[in-house]
């Protein structure tokens, strides 16, 4: 390990943002000495498992040469303001929050964005994880460069406003597209068929934009302008108000991409014919 | 090759389902004889590739021991009545179209509908691609159960109900969840930054739920109720009005979902402060 790199990692958090990246930091091997979290129980869970001392607070932090704050968005300008003055180089991991927030720390501040969907009980493979990085000057920008480089094979510069634009991205690619699973799933357990015949569909789907444009894999009735499956589809739909809107939603955007001059509501009227 | 298997298949249709059917019965040692599309451009090249004959319509078809018809929704009844009293065993491949419309085709008629969503080039392991099958009598069922056993490691018996609710369930899973692709890319795009930065995302999201429930895998702003994020989205979204509509359909749906006792329209009031 370089003289550049980091032997003394501070970690604030200890939900899954600190466990997955913790694990990562050790696996590359990286020291993180201490995790600091307001819970104590989740946080020694942590620290045990990164072979870190536990800290309730900063108070008996002893010149870590990195702090990382992984904590939820709300929570990052509060811990901001336990370290002001602190001067130590300090990063979040967060996708809304400013750099700046940062400012009253240290000169040497700074962002650390691991840009997936971590859950606590889910093994995600770090070195594919996109890790978007900034940071209040150029020397440090490098250090962190160098972290992000040890952990991913992806490593990008994003500011302030296009790490915002990719987080907001984020969510609807992945929650929203999560959310549609789970209203698949809801529909087919109510009428009793296997939730496990749509999962090669899901996987396909998110698989052939990998080579593919969204815009240029996009199938369905919606794409070919196909009015009798939308309103058949209408009519499964009756008892369902809020999934009948989202449907017509999506079918009207999907309908407009597309070029074709009908909409839901020309459809709504025939929808009892 | 048992007696009870089908050695002379003759395949309706050009477009990617009637391609990856038949590549697949192709594959598995079944005799594609005849390939039947009213395009002959598209009919010969795929007859090409399957080693069959290009027929034009129906008029000179020699007892098959299976027509498969392969095309789109709107066209089966057409296909349909192009059969009347044939006597010729039938299937369709459609999620949509109830089973007795081969009727007036022949005794022996059902359904054989992979359900998987494909394109003309992109390849698909259709071993993996379930098989959702229905049939007119007890007796044809085994033999196009067969028939899909040995094409699929999934097959499952739905009805016409059941297949249109797995339909539309497919529409919310994968049909939507790819126009939220493509939103999310255009997204990026307009702002500079690499689409391929998502990718990992949407696969890690589609790979989470085959272990877990998505309502359980979900993440994100709505989900924790994190009304800050969720403002800071309003903002960005501001002149994209179809995207916000969308955003606050889902987050709403979201909110009320993990008991959230807020809704967009709360927040909405505060986007300018």
């Amino acid at each position: 390990m370089s003289e550049n790199q980091f032997n003394k990692i501070a970690l604030v958090g200890a939900g899954s943002v600190a466990i997955h990246l913790g694990l990562a930091l050790k696996h590359a091997g990286f020291k993180v000495e201490n995790v600091i979290n307001r819970s104590p129980e989740r946080g020694k869970l942590l620290a045990k498992k990164l072979g870190a001392h536990y800290l309730a607070d900063f108070s008996i932090l002893i010149n870590p040469d990195l702090v990382i704050i992984a904590v939820s968005d709300d929570a990052i300008p509060l811990i901001a303001g336990q370290l002001v003055g602190c001067s130590y180089p300090v990063v979040h991991t967060c996708g809304t929050v400013t750099k700046d927030v940062l400012k009253v720390a240290s000169s040497d501040y700074g962002v650390f964005y691991p840009f997936q969907t971590f859950s606590v009980n889910n093994a995600v493979d770090f070195s594919k994880v996109p890790v978007c990085i900034d940071a209040s000057n150029t020397a440090f920008f490098k250090r962190i460069e160098q972290l992000a480089q040890s952990l991913s094979g992806t490593v990008c510069q994003l500011d302030d406003q296009k790490r915002r634009i990719l987080h907001l991205a984020g969510v609807f690619a992945s929650n929203f597209s999560n959310y549609l699973y789970a209203i698949a799933e809801d529909l087919l357990l109510k009428n009793n068929i296997p939730f496990e015949l749509l999962l090669p569909l899901i996987q396909e789907t998110a698989l052939k934009i990998q080579t593919m444009a969204p815009l240029e894999a996009q199938t369905g009735p919606a794409k070919r302008g196909d009015q009798s499956t939308i309103q058949k589809h209408f009519q499964l739909l009756q008892n369902e108000p809020d999934l009948l809107e989202l449907y017509k939603t999506f079918t009207d955007n999907i309908l407009k991409t597309y070029s074709h001059p009908i909409s839901t509501s020309d459809l709504d009227l025939n929808v009892d014919k």
